[in-house]
């Protein structure tokens, strides 16, 4: 058993402990607002829909801005403007404004004003350190390392030799990304009452294997319930209400990031399935070449379980 | 133990070893300023305030020196110039400046002379790299991990069992990175007298845990003050003006930059609290989702502590 | 002997299991294009020539993609066009693109209208994006860590002290790149037929050193078949038709890119020689300085095996 | 004893195995030069004024050829230029690439024919994939984590307690870098006669601290010469002409790059000094703090030996 970091006495975890998208299920108060928000990952971690609004967004609201400030500079100090109403005037204004920031600078508008060429020069420099910005951004956006693990819907409590195993399949996503060394490891968590008070208890399982050299496909992970298991002797009733949660840690090194990735998972009681077995994976093409289907990663049949001596499952 | 690289006759650290912010309280001399001085790192780690200072600076100067070079080149080598006074002249080839650096080019002022054209040539060259450069301090900035680790503010001794234990509380203070296989070593430092000589000495304090697979939140670090613990018989004032501190390494896995984080910290004599318990920190939302209060950290409540049979705190 | 994460039931893997190129000779099915498919790795992973093909590709589709709108919106909104046919007047609008998207701007043609203007400040906007793009690609292609490791085109039986041992050579290509802290694991796996039951089977075989602290030019790796090794006793005929393969793992400490680097490689049948001896590698230059002959790395002398108390090889 | 990946039989390395700035001694044949070249780590490790003068000479040659292609193309699609002789001509041309390769685009030298718009359009995507190639380059070369670790010129053999040591100080030359979780590793080499075969031999000395958990200054490594090392009985004069080599390697967490870093040593015979000991490298400022100075890294005193009863040093 090791400790999780969420003190000892978190008793009402109703919607379990990690989220089924691998965050965790925690909310933090008390923390200022600028020492919480890291501005970088807030542009890394959103989704591509949102990162391309934010940066027309801020492309549309930087030009408007110096827009503004070239006209309350007096439009004078543009040459090039046409010579026609207000809202056309802005207008170029702003179009002036958008050659200068990208630092194309076609010069058929240019700054003649003292004021005018400051504020230019501020804003090209704003450009420069803007595009400086979104390398950072696209970079960090594409190099990030993601395992991309697909898990079982279901953990299955399966026969296994004479005794009965908790069972969960995991399958490589990535076509391109072989890992190497891959590591599990798999804690189980309920509330205990002791003495009258609720407790959150954590347990290590063993694992048949904890630790795969390549992980091409797909693995079967296998924790023997034995007597050193603290599921020995437990019916599946024994595992309702108590907030019963299986939490997954897979990490590894992928081949195509060339670092260490990392993924989270949890199976709650609803997704344990009493007596059942995976059902085969792989199969073989016309040319005989093997093939993992990975569309039956989910597929298991009913099966027997074995009767350990001190205890059952139903 | 372990040695920490400080030789063996350290007397006089007064202000201790570690400082509050994590950096070592220890002043080198006799490296050259070239070896010691890392460019890129310097502009990495200071402030964004003081960054972008630097930025503004050295786009004036050297847009200043560019305009001083077509200067002396005589300014009848760029066409468009205004035909007024020197300064002005001056001005707007600063201007002409901070259209070829940021590659702008509008070309109402533009390069007619050989040796104009050569200095705008080499400008613009400049420009991009300075570009280049920037993109690499922005991403280094951005990119680099730092653990937000907020530690309480004193270590405790409280009673354990029936013993007592040293204990401080450290929470993660970034809201959308968790950490995974954290794991903290505590060194535990005193100088001692030996044979009239003022000897520091460092000790490794055993932990209850020192790993932990998940630290979404806060983790409560306990020592336990049995008779394998340096600390064991000791009372307040024997750590008393012997410069007693305890140094703290928090290292792990942050999932949001995929990389490994580390942290730094360190509790004085001041900093110890003799006969007090950490409170609660974790409370239940109107939702019944758990909570953790980041700014009760700090909070404890006295606590009697426990008389060990070969020693007592008072 | 650990699981491979390739099931239980792999009976057909008549190509081998890891290609000479270093990746898995699997196919998975079932995952959805989206999901199985990274663009940036795409990109990262091709080759140069097809590398530079698609960013001329790329380029010129988007700057057509632009001339369509700009013709579209009526060429009158664009000055400096030349006053021709229509080919002529979109070849130059083409030419008016690749201006903005680079953000070159001449300014020779420039926009007027204001659908045009709106155009080209979307166009200079997917340029910069295009280049921060391209630069996260170049640079992400360049820093990826890649070992160049050599393997000897054949393992070797060969005779060991009083045993026999299998030996491969292992060489570091990269003339700058010196690794460290290399270490190597061997897999054997062959089919088994259990019960009538196809069963591959995996075993790790022991090293005489798995690790090296320096890998400066070339490794031996030697695996000593006594009695605890599965190859033990075994003729070669016992490993023809059984699918028998070695597959490789190499990982490093690279010193240049200061970065962990890895290397996959498989022996399979064919690729055995047994009864030989690798040759000298190393030889002295005239100035006496230790060379290291790279193109002898598959050199060897055939060697009577030894023939150990419980087996032999023919 | 680990093996190093020399091979079994180098018998002259007279220069040493690792170089005095920590790169290896070995060369290697037979490699074909694109596959041992890497070019991206060509620019990244040249000196910074190499990489200069290859900026420099790369953007003029780039400039001549695309000026040369213009030429070819014929002078009067440029318009612009100015109506003067070939030399003059051809210098103008060459601005104006200089103009369009850095995208800068005055606009007052422009193209007009058909040819010179593809070939300028060309340029400028070229000058984009060189600044993007020189962004890669400049952060790959800033943020490639190298520990600056000063080693003592000597290595002493020295009294300690009731026997002898081997000794070594290195020092974290980086002010702001400090290191934790450092590992030192020391390998002893010499070329033992075997049976008349000169045989390379390596042997892992044990340390008296091999991993300090801070490394904030200095750090004299230690290594006692006790019935368990190599060294023990042997005078100095046994070391002569046996190729006698210590072979350092330092790694450690740097916490400014938070990455792990590494350092390559080596000590020869004349390096070794018998019967010393290092002096006080710490001493206190006026203000009591305390002062690490680097300056006197190398400094030792004479110091007489110990005589253990089965062997010692001259």
């Amino acid at each position: 058993m090791n400790e999780l970091g969420f003190g000892a006495s978190l008793t009402d975890v109703s919607e379990g402990i990690i989220n089924k998208d691998g965050t965790f299920n925690v909310k933090r108060t008390g923390i200022p607002f600028s020492e919480s928000f890291g501005f970088f990952h807030f542009f890394i971690n959103m989704s591509w829909m949102k990162f391309c609004g934010y940066i027309i967004l801020l492309y549309t609201v930087i030009n408007l801005i110096f827009t503004c400030l070239y006209f309350l500079a007096g439009i004078d100090g543009i040459n090039g403007l046409p010579d026609k109403g207000f809202f056309e005037k802005f207008l170029f204004t702003f179009f002036f404004s958008t050659q200068t920031f990208p630092t194309v600078g076609y010069g058929t508008m240019a700054p003649t004003g003292i004021i005018h060429n400051i504020i230019s020069s501020i804003e090209s420099l704003v450009g420069l350190l803007s595009l400086a910005f979104a390398t950072g951004l696209l970079y960090g956006r594409f190099s990030k390392p993601v395992a991309k693990i697909l898990y079982s819907e279901n953990a299955l409590i399966a026969p296994f030799k004479n005794l009965n195993a908790l069972q969960f399949r995991v399958a490589n996503q990535r076509m391109k990304h072989e890992m190497i060394e891959v590591e599990v490891t798999v804690i189980f968590t309920i509330i205990e009452n002791i003495d009258g008070n609720l407790k959150r208890q954590f347990f290590n399982l063993e694992l048949e294997y904890s630790k795969i050299s390549f992980f091409a496909s797909t693995w079967t992970v296998n924790h023997v319930i034995n007597e050193n298991s603290p599921l020995y002797g437990l019916v599946k009733e024994d595992l309702e209400g108590i907030d019963a949660e299986f939490l997954i840690l897979l990490k590894g090194f992928d081949t195509a990031y060339a670092q260490i990735v990392q993924s989270l998972y949890s199976y709650r009681f609803p997704d344990i399935v009493w007596g059942a077995k995976f059902t085969k994976i792989y199969d073989r093409s016309k040319s005989g070449k093997m093939r993992v289907k990975l569309d039956r990663i989910n597929d298991y049949d009913r099966a027997e379980l074995n009767t350990p001596t001190t205890g059952n499952f139903s």
